[in-house]
């Protein structure tokens, strides 16, 4: 293993120290575990919680600012936070409006949310959860019950963030939520795996000709493996299979070109230029396109495409602007 | 090699393709070559050109936009664009207040920007040029004499750039570029190689347990290499270097810490971590610092430090708005 690291039992909290510690005015850190919020408290709004596992950076302390989170919680890499360090996120940010967590669907994320919010209840704070599970590839895989939450889910944090700080309420800022759930799809693939710092060796190994196809975000299996093809190819498979999913025809979409962390972005805009393409063949309208990495897999080379498709008010929402260190509007 | 491409010996051309398409209202590719400009032109302020070899995305055509440049000129991966390119680029944002070029101090990036700068004014275009070298590893590389133009680069549009949105005449862009160029320095590492996508292998190898200290984004040598040290120590490593050359005590400072394309963000942050604390150490303020992938050697895996020292005019124009692909503000 080759990593620019100190400790390898300490990467998430110098981790989210130095996040902080890039924007001291914007960010604060909760002296209880790797907890981003908001440097100012913003009362007044429903307040919007998200976190998971470490390593999907910028997910999810990159996302926390004017506009979409108010809180991120950090478990260890690829390990969901534990219920009392989402409890003390959820005390930390919460309002009289109330507290809305965006989890994506892993089985630990889930249960540990949901101890959270009910411990949450006990103190008398109102807080709610939705479940994000965008990725097309797989259902009941290594750590799901039903299809995983990937990349999609920072659309969840945008739009319902954006609806949060217009000042709705909790229910109204739940339902867009679960709009932009009920609208988005994914898939990903690799072609080199990563390295969980403390584990010491890679997740999977893939032959110096092979791709896994449908790849979750931990490196867990995907739908299949097969022999690397090119760009083009590989895009078209990952989009028809999202398209075979979702009626896209008609509609404008938002695409995400999401790199898996240690993807240059040159091999994304190239696939990008065919994803364009492809999707003006197939009568779909691109509104808007984010091309980066946005929900990682530490250093996993590959990428996803996620489509979001988009009514009036999602359309509305998502051009609001957001300030954070991932997503600036 | 193991990459997502079509043809590796059209890798620029889609590339650049693609990230025209990802923001088509506001970029747009000449037909002539890979060569990037603002879909709307600006009359009636300084035009700004940048460019070098391909390779280092984001850099260069990332950073074309309202408040920082005009134009980006594409080589082939890590090769200077040629004479004829550059004199493109020039002709197409070319104001009746003149061009100033941005280049990195390579041999063959300052002959062809030279060289189109002489063509341009046998075409009655006023055009300069200035050239970056904050590079503090080595001197009289590989392919330079003198330092390296390294990430540094980006500092110069941003600033160069918000003087010449201001309406600003030519001599005085060019000033404010070479008060930057004056007062940044920037160090780097690597602990992986990258491939040149037409080359098929490796430019440099490493042993599983060394890196190269003070490495160039062409991944060209640096000053030594050595066993693979903590990332505190790398980090105070090239700070220290970066300090020795500079006087930045009593100053205040933008940090930038570069990822070099396949570094995740868990690692640069982490360097953060440390750099900010040791920086507070030394008496230095910092007042901005910015974290990710800046300028880029295709995937290599490693880092690089910039400081840059600021006056009230350099964080006056720093803070200005900029709106392009790789940096908002």
């Amino acid at each position: 293993m080759k990593k620019i690291v100190n400790d390898v039992n300490n990467v998430e909290e110098e981790m989210i120290q130095g996040l902080v510690k890039s924007a001291p005015k914007k960010l604060r850190k909760l002296d209880y575990g790797t907890i981003v919020v908001r440097a100012d408290k913003k009362e007044g709004k429903v307040a919007l919680v998200s976190g998971g596992g470490s390593g999907h950076e910028p997910a999810h302390a990159g996302y926390v600012g004017t506009g979409m989170l108010d809180c991120a919680v950090a478990g260890t890499v690829f390990t969901s936070p534990t219920p009392d360090q989402v409890l003390e996120g959820i005390k930390a940010v919460a309002t009289d409006k109330g507290v809305l967590c965006v989890v994506k669907n892993y089985t630990g994320d889930v249960m540990n949310f949901e101890m959270a919010i009910e411990m949450a209840a006990d103190e008398d704070i109102k807080a709610d959860y939705v479940v994000v599970n965008d990725d097309v590839a797989v259902r009941d895989s290594l750590y799901t019950t039903g299809r995983r939450g990937v990349a999609g889910t920072i659309f969840v944090h945008k739009i319902a963030g954006a609806k949060a700080e217009q000042g709705a309420e909790l229910p109204e800022v739940k339902a867009v939520a679960e709009k932009v759930i009920a609208n988005v799809r994914s898939m990903g693939m690799a072609i080199e795996p990563c390295t969980v710092p403390a584990a010491g060796k890679p997740g999977f190994e893939l032959a110096d000709d092979e791709m896994e196809i449908g790849i979750g975000i931990h490196g867990e299996p995907g739908t299949h493996r097969e022999k690397l093809r090119p760009a083009n190819e590989i895009a078209k498979m990952l989009v028809d299979q999202i398209l075979a999913d979702l009626d896209y025809k008609g509609h404008e979409v938002v695409v995400l070109i999401n790199g898996m962390g240690g993807t240059p972005l040159m091999e994304l805009y190239i696939v990008n230029n065919f994803v364009q393409d492809y999707l003006k063949e197939q009568g779909i309208a691109v509104y808007d396109t984010m091309v980066g990495n946005y929900m990682t897999s530490i250093e996993m080379a590959g990428f996803s495409i996620t489509l979001l498709r988009l009514d009036d008010e999602l359309k509305g929402l998502y051009d609001e602007p957001a300030d954070t260190l991932a997503w600036k509007k």
